[in-house]
């Protein structure tokens, strides 16, 4: 056995700041080496960003990132961090393959490869490519992205490290298995995993069966931030052989992971390829040594593991860090939003006060004729719970106005007011310079119980992918954790507890038109989030004329989502990136008579 | 050789409509009966229309489809069609391997496959699967189909006729090669193949080339009609073996191409399987038997050769088809438009009255206290030409009122009346239910020089792929092509010819902000069509401060063009589903100081 200590570095670049991500590399390894730090790892596509989507396919961008690559080194050792080893994900305009680039059936060839690279002493001293290319979900590596067909392993001070990079260990075969044939002593995974609800506990799982499979230690680097719809929770993970976790890192933190692991010395050279009969045919070993010796024993440190956060802490820090990211990486320093005095607007003002802080926050209630008085004291209220700026524009001069002008009756009048607000909020982004976040929840936007260009304009939409009955439990925790920590609770009880309405008519409540949220939200789960048909959520015991009016709103609203702001995705499968569905389309799911 | 009475259906299914299309294969098969063919063939995909997208993923949907395809031999049947083989495209819900379903990796197991039949007596005799996935531009087939690893070849009347799916003859090697060792007499491609500006010429040089490669004549036949913002062009071809062309179908138009063809006649059925040591091993020949001797003779017809749309024609044909079928289809009965006086909106008018007709359009406009006489002027003539519904909305009042109740400036305000203008028409939208088309053209869209919510509203957007020069070429052409037949010119010349102005503010004109739109559109073709880095711009001859303005305004307007409506993609690249970028990036092409 040989000591080793090992950094993983939990950071958030972003995506296309090529210097800015080559300054987080230096940063970060400083902190490494100065915590005496063996090797320094950094997630997947780490000078790019991840996605980078199609500027894989722009010439200039993927030069620039292997020019990235290539010049780090030399900076490092002029910062005097060249002794110790670095791994940076980035994007090559290269395969790894010396037959040429491999073709994949259907696309045009000299794709760029999705790589990570070892850098020591001023040069790039090894590459991985990433073999297995995920092509589902919110992925589309297929589209951009040269599969590997190398295992790169890499001898430091006597242990031999394998490298592989994210879907590399979700698939079965392959890297893993060819892992164990190296007889590697530690596989290092380089990641850029998107977070979803209960994906900690899954990743926990799967580190734990690969590290058996492997026959080593594995140590999984994830990125942290947001991009677009996409957040990394970070939750780096070492596990030993046996699976046991040996250090974990913080959720939607930036962390640095530094841990002393006592791993297998490497054993002979011999064997660097695998016969042609293997399942892991084709997988090549290309072995590269940095130093053979291993280093004298020295006193050991156990790494750190993060405590986990309960389900809605964890949801809750995914939509901070995802609001925060897109405000913050798109240039904008501060956010509007309508306050109505509901629920899903209190709860946003609320994500947005701590990502941003209440100075960053403007709020504007703008009633109506048909608004309820607590809309308005439950706005105010909320505000002064928060310390955000707020104002009230009433918006029935102009309604009266256009009203007089053009003849808008029903449910034409009803959006007007809406569509009013909507013109309201962007003159003021427009004014000065704020982000306009839309307030809208997953449930509403299924059932398209949204007005176009009213309540759905925005740059941002916090809560598009989360459930209006999650959007009720969230609220309650937040209120509860504030008390916990002897704080005010910062949204209205009021607000959490009155019956949702949309009040564009007199008295109008959400359940005229939909069913109670509980009821809605089980259905929608079944439908959107796992493609159930007609006949399974018949069979799951809904009842069938229900069934039948909530899928013709989904599908019929399809259009509306197209033009719907991202948002962040929480769930299995959120609107937008995900779930991918035509606009023009007569499938209507049936129920079949006397089902 | 042999005779046989070839039909190619070349026809408009809708996606999602598994019992209309079903009508459709009904219907044309009666006509292609009728008219005596021996074999009559349908588009790739027919039963469920294309692309589905994620309904793919649906398995309710894809029984659905296999379901209708399985009881649609007995229908045939029924109506007395039975005795006329005909080849439907369907989604599967199997693969082709007797193996079981091909994994992918990175993707879940028990995909569908993109599938073709036989039906014949009332029974499917034989299936073939698309072998090649294309994954690239507007295509993403990786992330729905298992691909397939035989070829079908089925003898008719003596004649060995082997059956592939579009990409198929796309990709060198594969099926082509392997329909030359099955020594078929004739390889039919059944296609839904999207328009693209010149790719009518590209197909025609493909199915020349393949034919020589499979060593037979080859029938290639093509969807016609739009989906969202693909829209099919027709043009199925026949051609010899020597790529002499021996039919073509209309573009744009349903049509139904009948001729007779002289075809080998099928050898001995030695060798249905290759060697493994052959480029196109893993492929394996399926032979299935209709009927082993040849037709007797009979006065054999030649096919129709349709003549060629010019290139405005064509491009022309394809906006009237992507916007008529995105309102039918969709449900929708009539459309309204704002009138600005300008070119854009003159275009776009008149395209919706050559796809609806006068009686369903609806024209407003809706003048300023900046608007120009002529704007108004311009656009009752207009409407007075086409006569369209046409009503006059003085946005003034709703303007004043605003600004009254918010303080606005400047571009806040000028954005104002954009939006004022946007509810009015979605106002119109809901009190009505007209379909609301936005105007706006490519060049605008790629620099953001449009209102988001304001001129951007609508559900559908016909020269959203249409670069501001060839608006004014379009413009130009219809003009010229009403004279030639005599009819009064549709769009005023003063649209044409008077300098572009968004007048939002006085005197304002779109050169203010923008470069020429010649010198502009230029620019954008290289950097949006072909990816090209700033280097490659300057090379070019671009002047390298404008290069940088331009380019910053197109990665600038990202979020914008994420919420336009979707609308007909002409060109190699259209914004949408085919250039996927990311709205969170800093990456910026950088002009070289002293380039």
């Amino acid at each position: 056995m040989a000591p080793l200590r090992l950094a993983l570095a939990q950071v958030n670049p972003t995506v296309g700041d090529i210097d800015g991500n080559v300054e987080l590399v230096l940063h970060w390894t400083r902190q490494a080496v100065a915590r005496g730090a063996h090797l320094v790892a950094f997630p997947e596509m780490m000078l790019t960003g991840y996605p980078v989507e199609d500027l894989a396919l722009r010439h200039s961008f993927v030069t620039a990132s292997r020019q990235a690559l290539e010049s780090l080194p030399a900076r490092l050792a002029a910062a005097g961090l060249g002794e110790t080893p670095v791994i940076v994900g980035y994007l090559d305009d290269r395969g790894d393959s010396p037959a040429g680039p491999i073709p994949i059936a259907g696309s045009p060839a000299g794709k760029p490869s999705n790589a990570a690279a070892w850098l020591y002493r001023g040069r790039v001293v090894a590459r991985a490519t990433k073999h297995h290319l995920p092509n589902y979900g919110v992925f589309d590596e297929y589209r951009y992205f040269q599969p590997g067909s190398t295992l790169s392993v890499t001898r430091l001070h006597g242990i031999d490290v394998a490298l592989t990079i994210c879907e590399d260990i979700w698939q079965d075969g392959g890297p893993v298995a060819v892992t164990r044939r190296a007889r590697a002593g530690l596989l290092l995974v380089v990641n850029a995993s998107p977070y979803e609800l209960n994906k900690d506990d899954v990743r926990l799982e799967l580190t734990g069966r690969r590290s058996a499979e492997a026959g080593c230690p594995l140590a999984y680097v994830n990125m942290v931030g947001a991009q677009d719809e996409l957040v990394f929770d970070g939750d780096s993970i070492v596990v030993s052989e046996s699976g046991q976790v040996l250090a974990r890192g913080g959720q939607f933190v930036e962390d640095l992971l530094v841990l002393d692991l006592d791993l297998a010395e490497a054993v002979s050279d011999a064997s660097a390829t695998l016969p042609a009969s293997e399942p892991s045919a084709g997988i090549q070993i290309v072995r590269t040594e940095i130093s053979a010796e291993p280093l004298p024993s020295y006193p050991m440190q156990p790494g750190p593991v993060a405590q986990r956060l309960t389900d809605e802490a964890e949801i809750y820090a995914a939509l901070v860090t995802g609001m925060r990211d897109y405000t913050v990486k798109n240039g904008f320093s501060s956010v509007v939003i309508a306050l109505s005095g509901g629920i899903d607007s209190a709860l946003t003002a609320t994500i947005a006060t701590d990502a941003l802080g209440a100075a960053a926050v403007h709020g504007v209630s703008m009633p109506s004729r048909y608004s309820s008085e607590h809309s308005t004291s439950d706005a105010a209220d909320l505000a002064g719970r928060l310390g955000l700026h707020y104002r009230v524009v009433p918006i029935e001069p102009m309604v009266a106005t256009y009203l007089a002008n053009v003849e808008l009756t029903g449910l034409a009048e009803e959006n007007l007011q809406a569509r009013v607000r909507g013109t309201v909020l962007m003159g003021l982004s427009n004014q000065y310079g704020h982000l306009v976040l839309a307030p809208g929840n997953k449930s509403e936007l299924a059932v398209g119980y949204t007005t176009l260009y009213g309540d759905s304009v925005g740059g941002f939409a916090p809560l598009k992918d989360v459930p209006k009955t999650l959007v009720w439990r969230l609220a309650a925790w937040r209120n509860k954790s504030a008390e916990e920590h002897g704080q005010q609770p910062p949204i209205p009880e009021n607000s959490i507890s009155k019956p949702p309405s949309a009040e564009l008519r007199p008295g109008q409540l959400d359940t005229d038109s939909l069913p109670p949220y509980h009821v809605l939200d089980d259905i929608l789960g079944d439908y959107v989030e796992q493609d159930r048909g007609v006949a399974e959520l018949i069979a799951a015991g809904f009842e069938p004329e229900l069934v039948d009016r909530v899928l013709r709103m989904v599908d019929a609203a399809e259009y509306k989502r197209r033009q719907y702001p991202p948002g962040t995705k929480i769930s299995f499968k959120a609107f937008g990136r995900d779930r991918r569905l035509p606009i023009t389309n007569r499938w209507r799911e049936r129920v079949k008579p006397g089902s």
